[in-house]
């Protein structure tokens, strides 16, 4: 059930299959419950932090910038394994989240559900939002 | 903790944040163990169907065609939940997959590995892709 794919990490890190944008989406789950977190996206330098440092660092595309998990808020996230798909187009972090992942404060960013004709909002905010952004 | 958000499912998935291609990326998730599938992408007409049958279809970027999650290979996904994320640009369905998820024969897309200076594959196919496709 272990087998070494003699695939050097750095080589698999640089042929990831990357947008026109240079980005490849990363879906962060938490760890020890499984829970999915958020997804968000990458880029080459950005997964070469995250392996290097153990915190999770995004490219943030509405502000075309690093994207430090909890530089502003506080909640870090910190990197227990990184994974990437079959066709190296999707990556699945598996992270440590100290307290909300969500900028609404709530502890992931799928609180919106699907019920029949509604949309119902299934969590509450962990902390307000202007108490993580306020600072 | 179980709020009414007043927004209708269909205005919701008319509104959704879809790329310049019409797609919105799904995350899927085994809904009873946690495992994360696969990620794939939807576009509105593929999501309006998922909803109604209660069967996963997703948009195939290679193939540029309605993909029914099994049709070829039997291992089919039943919706259970859809999920729209904070920024509604991401979709996290949980689903009862039957079988493989992957096109490789494994339960999920996700067994490439980081460790170290390394990539490792820490699962096997559960069958013979040859099997799956072969039909």
């Amino acid at each position: 059930m272990c087998a070494n794919s003699q695939v050097k990490s750095s080589d698999a890190i640089a042929s990831l299959k990357y947008n026109d944008d240079g980005l490849i989406p990363a879906i962060a789950q938490q760890h020890d419950t499984g829970e999915v977190l958020m997804m968000a996206w990458m880029n080459q330098a950005s997964i070469e932090e995250t392996l290097k440092t153990g915190r999770v660092c995004y490219w943030s595309r509405s502000r075309q910038a690093y994207w430090r998990k909890g530089e502003s808020s506080g909640q870090v996230q910190m990197l227990k394994e990184l994974r990437i798909d079959c066709d190296a187009d999707t990556l699945l972090i598996k992270v440590d989240q100290t307290g909300p992942a969500c900028h609404t404060g709530r502890r992931n960013c799928f609180y919106q559900v699907i019920e029949g004709d509604n949309v119902v909002i299934d969590a509450e905010p962990l902390i307000d939002p202007a108490e993580l952004y306020g600072k």
